[in-house]
């Protein structure tokens, strides 16, 4: 360890123990292994010294205050459901769970807000919301996240190509500094330009700035009508280069997702799920909302009319429940069916121009071939943010798939770059993609970085390790 | 001046003029009155010690690269239209247009963006979108504004109710930092995690961290129909409260503004420019966009009703060009308005939750009477962004002005903060503002805003003395 955390000890303990009753604090050598690691254990198993589950905002500070003082690291966790290995102790320390904070207030129909404590789950708060006739938009694959870890990972999923990502709902943050103080960065107001706005780069910070104790989200009005279009083609190029002529229609549609039929088979063979079609070697899944039963048909017959000019064998109407969930239900599995055909996966998060999708589709194929690596994309095309699976087939050797993901790694996010890319759409950096991180975004940008996270954390007690390094540098040479 | 800059000397000046032609660079003498100040010449007249026009980014960056091994102040400017006191040299130093770089880009179609440099108009930006088939949203008061400045400052607008802000549109920032290397916030893509935002954070930020070279703006399909309705009141009371009961509707109005018939006296009287309906002593002005007729005629309907329902006298439609801009003219000519009918103006720019827009307009009234200024009401209520205006009448001497103004205005945004409001809500800090922001946000956010403009800015030489101060303070102390 770099930089000279202080080792938890008795004391610590004694001073925890005092605070916080029995059930909501755990020794080292009880803490559960699922606190391990996130659901990429791949991106590190990291023990923590200390487990404390905080009730309020007031413990939270007071945890704050003591790890100051004291030099000791801390990071904070929700639901545990990241996919780049940031909720984890990479340097031990405090793992402060928020999971108990978990207030979900009435809807606030005047401001069209809600009001959450960061462990309640994304998938609660959007029911509530629905049973108040109003809308939450951001819909990750992962709906069992808290939704404390979606608002600092800024958690995006399908939807983003018409509603945005969870950012665009955060309308204020309630924090507690590496210090302990309290914060409120905005309120629940629509515009706001009293200074910095810090609200937006605490959104998908990842633990390493503060710790989130309130967030207060906007909901919309409820779509009346959602269909979707099952979209078959025989040939992957044609498929992916529909996208950029959906998104000249009249409207912007919900989502445009891509799925090839590979996918399908692993999921009906390993969850016993099946696609309600299965004539295609690629799909695109269309979602589309409307306020009419008019005008969803007008929507929906334009952006058949394009796919079918495009080459597509087909357009399947979804507008039955039953038939939705058979589709969406298929597209919710498939990573967890990708887990169970490979050995072990890796896997690629870039996001790319939506212009550029289908070149990068192409060129991560052959980029795969090269290695020997089965490469599976699959995800929201409709925002460039294409999912590159990489998969482990049993006859790889622990060496060849390390020394050979690395490799097609770096391979694709340089394509990424190339196309006008990010390294990562909606998964973050965390530990997993941190090695990549300074080589992508160059050297002064890394610093400026590294200046952030001194701006809010002096002493990097907060996630360390995590998005950005400073254990490398010398901490008094940042400016 | 606390800080110790360097004062602009001949060899300064030589190395200037060797590198730039002599029509884009001024020496002090002549620099033009008009770039001492923005709109608002209340918030300071600061001459700068040289005004320097640049071309390109790789001359942005040379000017910064040169200041900042100089210690010398830089201030870039647009076109001048802030309302906040920022676009000045408030030490001296450099101000640096950007408005000879002005190129806007083709329409990107598959991207649904265009690329802009920061000199070009807001109202061309908007122009080449709209004959492009296509919409850009932001639509400040102010369409001469350019659009590095509407980004820099976060630009609101009364289409905020739908729309949203400047932020919303901006995908990506090209940007030269203090010490002159040229970085870039984003890219082209929908989704970004790749570490933290700085992009949004750069948005609003006033000049204060780097200087705009290039952004690249979101469109979006027109709407098809745009028809707006007038709602006249006998009551402002009744009027105002009808707000957030619009906000409930099954859609989203695209505006909602509010208007005293006082103003309407007074633009006729200095702008003889008249209001289509004079029956009320208060007015909503409702604007809707929609798909097709059928749709925008429902929710007139459904607007028009809720508002007879609240106590209007009447709804009338404007579904035509004439009539539209006969409204539309008159509200975009209450700033130029009040400025003729008082000696001088002071402006609030709060921003409260829409809920309590009503409380905040009654008790805004009360404590204007309480130092015998003249206080209108007028703006954006849909977004609760209500501008307050103080105007000064000839009765007043300077002195019971100026600490009758400043007394009134802790009142208002003390109200504002008990409200869970905000201090701006469009225009900003810069300089006017800045005397109650430590106050209005509290030491230890003010804190944080010093400590991020050093993160960016070490040296404090990027618009110093605005949205924050660092002066005050030992640069050294801050972590």
């Amino acid at each position: 360890m770099p930089y000279p955390y202080h080792q938890i000890n008795d004391d610590d303990i004694t001073y925890f123990e005092a605070l916080f009753p029995s059930n909501r604090i755990t020794r080292k050598e009880s803490i559960k292994k699922e606190y391990f690691h996130d659901e990429m254990p791949e991106y590190g198993i990291f023990p923590p010294d200390l487990y404390i589950e905080a009730i309020n905002k007031e413990e939270v500070s007071t945890v704050m205050r003591y790890a100051y003082q004291n030099n000791i690291p801390v990071t904070a966790r929700g639901a545990g459901t990241g996919l780049a290995g940031g909720a984890t102790c990479k340097y031990g320390g405090i793992l402060l769970s928020l999971m108990k904070m978990n207030k979900i207030s009435q809807i606030d129909y005047e401001n069209l807000t809600i009001t959450v404590e960061p462990g309640a789950l994304l998938t609660e708060v959007a029911e509530v919301a629905q049973a108040g006739g109003l809308f939450y938009p951001p819909d990750p694959g992962e709906r069992t996240a808290s939704i404390g870890g979606t608002v600092i990972t800024n958690a995006g999923g399908m939807r983003a190509v018409k509603y945005g990502v969870t950012r665009d709902y955060v309308r204020a943050i309630e924090a507690v500094l590496p210090d302990g103080e309290i914060v409120n960065f905005s309120s629940n107001v629509v515009k706001n330009t009293t200074g910095y706005d810090i609200k937006d780069i605490i959104i998908g910070s990842e633990g390493t700035l503060c710790i989130l104790t309130e967030v207060t989200l906007r909901l919309i009005p409820a779509p009346k009508y959602t269909w979707s279009i099952i979209v078959p083609y025989d040939e992957i190029n044609a498929c992916i280069e529909t996208v950029p002529k959906l998104l000249q229609m009249s409207f912007i549609p919900t989502a445009i997702e891509f799925l090839e039929a590979e996918l399908l088979d692993i999921v009906e063979k390993h969850l016993n799920k099946s696609f309600p079609d299965r004539n295609g070697k690629a799909y695109l899944i269309v979602m589309i909302d409307g306020s009419s039963r008019k005008e969803i048909e007008q929507m929906i017959n334009e952006a058949s009319a394009i796919c079918i000019e495009s080459g597509a064998k087909d357009a399947l109407i979804c507008n039955t429940d039953e038939r939705s969930t058979s589709v969406w239900s298929v597209r919710a599995a498939v990573l967890e069916g990708m887990k169970a055909d490979s050995v072990a996966q890796e896997e690629c998060d870039v996001v790319v121009p939506r212009a550029r999708i289908a070149d990068y589709v192409k060129m991560a194929k052959i980029i795969g071939k090269k290695y020997g690596i089965r490469i599976i994309t699959v995800g929201h095309a409709g925002d460039g943010n294409i999912h590159t699976e990489l998969l482990r087939d049993e006859q790889l050797s622990d060496e060849q798939w390390l020394s050979n993901t690395t490799a097609c790694l770096k391979e694709l996010y340089a394509l990424s770059k190339e196309l006008g890319g990010q390294l990562s759409g909606e998964h973050g950096i965390g530990n997993g993609r941190l090695e990549f991180l300074e080589d992508f975004i160059g050297k002064r940008m890394y610093r400026l970085f590294q200046s952030i996270k001194l701006a809010f954390d002096d002493k990097n007690i907060l996630n360390p390790g995590k998005l950005v390094v400073l254990e490398k540098i010398d901490l008094e040479g940042i400016k």
